[in-house]
C-alpha cells in the first residue's frame, strides 16, 4: 500500500484522537456496573483501523467545523460499529471467537454480557451525540442520520438479509443491496456526520458525498471479500476464509478474484471523481478511498 | 382495582393512540427485509398495558404540548421497552418462552432475529424521536434523556446488575439501585419526555417529577415482585413464579409479602404528594400511580 507520509501522520494523529475520545466518552470501570463497563471498554478501545471515525474527520475537513461535535460524531459512529461487531460475533449470529486479534466479548466474558455490551454501546452512541452543545438543528440531523443508518433500513436490515442469504445464490444486485445496508449505510453516515459538523448541506454537496459514499461503501465490501480469500487470520485480526466456509455469497464467489479487483479500482475512480467539486479540501477523503481499496487487512 | 370510568376511557383512548403510532412508526412488512420487519411488528404491536406511553401522555397533560412530538415520544419509549423485553427473554438472559401471552421472538422466529429485532427497535426509537419537526433544543434534550435511561447508567446497567445478582443475597439498598436502573430509569424518562414536549423544565418542576418518578419506579418493581408470587401466568401474560425459581432476590423475598404491600402503598402516597404543585393538571399522573400500585397483572 502506498500511503503518503503526510496522510500517514494525519491518520495516526486522528486514530489517537478517536482512541482518547472513546476512552473519555465510555463510562469508567469505577462506575457501577463495573463488569459491563469493563467489557464495553475492552471491546471498544485499542483496536481496529477506525475507518469510520477517519471518514468523519476527513469529511469534517471539507468545511469549517465545530471540532467538539466532530469528535463526538467520530466516537458515536465507532460505538455503533463496535456494538454491531459484538452482536455479529455472538453464537446465534456468526459465532466468531476472534475479533481485532482478541477474543470476542462472549468468549472473554459471556453471552449475556456481550448482548448488554452491544445494547449499551448503541445507547451510548446517541448519548454522546446528544450531549454536545453545538448547533441543535444540525446535531438533530446527525442523530437522525445515524439512527436511520443503524436500524432496519440500514445496518440491522443488511445483517438480516445476510443471515437469510447463507447457502443461497444471490444475484449481483441482491448482493449489492445487502452490502449497501450492512456496511454501506454506516460508512455513508460517517461521511455525512462529518460534513454536518460544518453546515447543513446544499443538494449539490449532498449528491457528491452520496456518490462518494456509495462507491467507497461498495469498494469496502469488495475488498473485504478479496481479503477473506487472500489474507491470513493473523493479518486480518479475524478468522480468514470464513465466508467461503459458511457458504456465503461474496463478490469473489460471483465475479472471481480478477474481476473483483478491477471492480474495486473502478469504484476508487468513481469515489475520487465524485469529490472533484470540493477541490483540495477533499484530500483526506480521497486518501481514505485509496486506503480502503489498497489495504491489506 | 378501582379505576374511574373517566380514567379508564382516557387510558383506552391513549392505548389505541399508541397502537396506531407504533404501527405507523414501525417499518412496513412491504419493506425489505420483510421478515425482520414482520418480527418487529409482531413483538411491538397488540400487547402490553403500555404503561410507559401512558406516562408520556399523562406528563404531557401538565403543560401545553406539541401533540405530534408527544406521540413520537410515547412510541420511542415503548420501542426501547419492547426491545429490552425481546433481548431479556433470549436464552442467554432470562430464557423465557412467553411474553404478553405470546411466544417470545426467539421462539416464534429464531435467536438471530430476536437479537436484530431488539437492535433495530432501539435504533428506530431514536429515528422516530429525531424525525419530528418540533423544537430542536427540546427534542435534543428528550433524545439525551432517553439514551441515558436506556444505556449502561440506566436500563442496560440494571440488567447487568440483575444478571450478576442471581443466587446472591442483596441488601435492600442494592436491590433498590438495581431496580432504579433496570426499570426506574425508563419510567422516569417517560415522565420527563412527556413534560419536555411542553417546555424546558424549571428546577422545581424537575424535582417534583423526579420524586414522582422515583416513587412509581420503585412501586412498579415492588408490585411486580408481589404479583410474581400471587398471580398466575395466564393473568400475567408471562411465566409466574420465575424469580423465585431463578433464586433472584426480590422485595418479597427480603421483606415478606405484607411489608412489600405496605411499601407499595407508601410509595403511592409519596408519588401523589410530589405532584401537589401541579394541581389538577397532574390528575392523569396520579391515576397512573394508582394503576401501577393496584394492578393485578
Amino acid at each position: 500500500m502506498t500511503v503518503s507520509q503526510n496522510f500517514n501522520d494525519w491518520m495516526l494523529s486522528n486514530q489517537r484522537a478517536i482512541e482518547d475520545a472513546l476512552s473519555s466518552y465510555l463510562p469508567s470501570v469505577q462506575q457501577v456496573p463495573a463488569r459491563l463497563h469493563e467489557a464495553m471498554r475492552y471491546t471498544a478501545l485499542d483496536g481496529g483501523k477506525r475507518v469510520r471515525p477517519l471518514l468523519v474527520f476527513a469529511a469534517g475537513a471539507l468545511f469549517d467545523v465545530d471540532a467538539g461535535l466532530l469528535t463526538r460524531a467520530a466516537a458515536a459512529v465507532e460505538m455503533i460499529h463496535v456494538y454491531s461487531l459484538v452482536h455479529d460475533d455472538m453464537p446465534c449470529m456468526d459465532d466468531d471467537a476472534l475479533r481485532r486479534g482478541k477474543p470476542t466479548v462472549h468468549v472473554k466474558y459471556d453471552e449475556a454480557t456481550a448482548l448488554l455490551v452491544g445494547d449499551a454501546l448503541q445507547a451510548q452512541a446517541f448519548t454522546v451525540l446528544s450531549e454536545g452543545n453545538g448547533d441543535a438543528v444540525r446535531t438533530l440531523a446527525m442523530i437522525r442520520l445515524l439512527a436511520q443508518a443503524a436500524g432496519s433500513a440500514g445496518m440491522c436490515g443488511g445483517q438480516a438479509i445476510d443471515l437469510a442469504s447463507v447457502g443461497k445464490s444471490l444475484s449481483l444486485p441482491e448482493l449489492e443491496q445487502m452490502h449497501r445496508l450492512k456496511t454501506g449505510a454506516l460508512l455513508r453516515a460517517s461521511v455525512f456526520l462529518g460534513a454536518l459538523c460544518g453546515k447543513m448541506l446544499e443538494p449539490g454537496e449532498e449528491a457528491a458525498l452520496d456518490a462518494y459514499a456509495n462507491a467507497i461503501g461498495l469498494a469496502f465490501q469488495v475488498v473485504d471479500d478479496i481479503l477473506d480469500v487472500t489474507a491470513d487470520s493473523s493479518t486480518l485480526g479475524k478468522t480468514a476464509g470464513k465466508d467461503a466456509a459458511d457458504n456465503k455469497p461474496t463478490y469473489v464467489s460471483i465475479l472471481g478474484l480478477d474481476a473483483s479487483r478491477q471492480m474495486a479500482e473502478k469504484l476508487l475512480e468513481q469515489a475520487q471523481s465524485a469529490l472533484l467539486p470540493f477541490g483540495s479540501k477533499a484530500e483526506r477523503l480521497n486518501q481514505i478511498a485509496e486506503l480502503i481499496v489498497h489495504r491489506n487487512a
